[in-house]
């Protein structure tokens, strides 16, 4: 089996489930005019995909969580630039820069936290004004961008499963939090790219998926696309995650990033901080993985990193339904704050960095 | 305001809020006839209380945790069982002790881990025994019995508070975890009665509360129940309960229990272990508030507790609504084991019990 390098060819090799097609979490729709996502909100009960054209359709998604995980986000935003600007390369060259920016600052604040988001809006700004030309040409070089973006993102991926599978041995127990999956990115994952790559390659790993309060991604999209894969996956509510380690049933922890300080601190999914004090505790080794975009070598530590503070909607509602008293408040931060010396080591496209942390552009 | 000595009198005298009329999770019926619960399913939603009369209606009750707490399922078996005798006093001797055993046996078999269950029971049944005289004296015994245990549980609840006062400051900004509190026993409850007296007393004193996945005690009783009484309360995810004590905002940790262990090990709610992993983490002191009931010195350790696994269902499903993607597994044990070395104190009716501890009968 050890011949079998990439996923999801190994499902075929190993014989243990059928066939399974990748999970593309953002693509290009088949005519090439919208941006075609898995609407995530929909998950697990139904698969629909989505098209984005219009600017509105792009900053929906993305606000909605329709779309969402840094590194599709990213992907996301740059293609929906593209999309968004398609009907108006007939426009005078001011007009089209002026709605350009307009539609670019739009979609970088619909997730004030995510880092990716204007990085990659960013990089599509910075191709269009070194292209001194057209609209029409202006718009051409921002699709091949897009498309790089896209590119780099499944390469990052893969990167980051070979990098991390040294943390994914034979028979591993990989707790994770959140989705920070194949849904997550444009390829098969951050957190998750060990997993699948480990089992491409014929080891036994089995995941253990934290529900994620408030909004479940755990349960709902983690443990979905494992099954999908034909991975064993478990799903535990997130009070539950030291208590398995206490018991002896987790080998590591793998989770995302959705920023990641110059010092190693590091910005994901509320309940990750938890998971790391529980790991110190229980001498788990707690690994991040991440694309190297997340990295910003321009803030020093965690304390500058502003934590978006979310709709107090999403903690007292569970699918609809009140759970929370009348009249009690709420707390809802999206993230927490990791700092670098609860994190055995940090996974990127780059490889694998071990502390003392010290990232710089 | 020094002079309000009981919950809810200082309601008044502290005038911050309207007369609030103690919470009655399980008193005697108007006449006697049936045990009156508040049918906690229903909360936050609706106050409905429900009269359980037949041994059906309280193994029920105990059994969809309808009423719940370890404490008040203690009284309510114990009244449950005079409640589900009372029709059968013209039987003869024989039959009726039959009908005794069988009826107590049922009702200890609906709740595997609670050790006040089998404690009430085992206290009734003493009593029963030591009253060698008719069905219809038996009867006149039992009810004395479980008019003791109702007035008792009460009477530890006040205690309880007393105790564990030292541990609630002016501005004590307190976390909890599940319902220890009113809800969960006959009178101002476990952990939530050193919330209740400081208040009381006039203390400023705050709640921070976990909503306690699966069945959210937290955001639906103890949001309620401290919503009523007045007393400011935050509802958080079990994920964030870590980054609120990084963030300084948890000055003391205080839940319930149980089962405690002879060295002081205490099994509660799954969720605890992780809180008491965090406070150890953060130097919070963590204290465990339960009656002395709870202490069963027959066990040595954690490790000889049973730990109840409960249906998956309530992993799977919110508010009816699946929340977890099809065909995977989940993992839903209703306790955890907190060792004895990360406890500060524990706080029972006899007082405040500090390490090492070495519980004896």
């Amino acid at each position: 089996m050890e011949e079998c390098e990439t996923y999801p060819t190994a499902s075929v090799a190993v014989g243990y489930f059928p066939v399974v097609e990748p999970i593309r979490a953002v693509q290009w729709s088949p005519g090439g005019d919208a941006v075609r996502i898995i609407d995530q909100r929909r998950l697990p009960g139904e698969l629909v995909e989505r098209d984005l054209r219009s600017l509105h359709d792009v900053c929906d998604a993305i606000a909605t969580l329709a779309v969402r995980g840094a590194p599709a986000i990213g992907v996301a935003a740059a293609m929906g630039l593209v999309t968004s600007l398609q009907d108006f390369a007939g426009d005078d060259r001011n007009g089209f820069a002026i709605l350009m920016e307009s539609n670019a600052r739009a979609i970088v604040a619909t997730r004030p936290t995510a880092v990716n988001l204007s990085w990659a809006i960013g990089r599509m700004l910075a191709r269009a004004a070194a292209t001194a030309a057209s609209p029409k040409a202006v718009l051409a070089a921002l699709r091949v961008e897009a498309d790089a973006i896209l590119g780099e993102d499944r390469a990052m991926c893969d990167a980051i499963g070979d990098h991390g599978l040294v943390f994914v041995p034979d028979g591993a127990r990989v707790l994770t939090h959140c989705n920070a999956g194949a849904l997550a990115t444009a390829g098969i994952g951050t957190a998750l790219a060990p997993v699948y790559r480990a089992h491409a390659v014929g080891r036994h790993v089995s995941v253990i998926a934290g529900e994620t309060r408030p909004l479940l991604q755990g349960s709902r999209l983690t443990a979905w696309e494992m099954r999908r894969a034909g991975i064993p996956v478990r799903v535990i509510t997130d009070g539950m995650a030291a208590s398995a380690m206490r018991g002896g049933d987790v080998d590591v922890v793998l989770v995302g990033a959705d920023r990641i300080a110059a010092n190693g601190d590091v910005a994901n999914k509320i309940g990750t901080y938890a998971l790391a004090v529980a790991a110190k505790h229980h001498h788990v080794p707690f690994i991040v993985c991440a694309p190297w975009s997340t990295v910003d070598p321009a803030t020093a530590g965690g304390d500058g990193i502003v934590v978006e503070e979310r709709a107090s909607g999403e903690v007292r509602l569970v699918a609809g339904v009140p759970v929370v008293a009348e009249g009690a408040d709420t707390w809802n931060p999206a993230f927490d704050i990791t700092p670098a010396n609860l994190i055995t080591a940090i996974v990127t496209d780059r490889g694998v960095h071990r502390p003392p942390y010290s990232f710089t552009a």
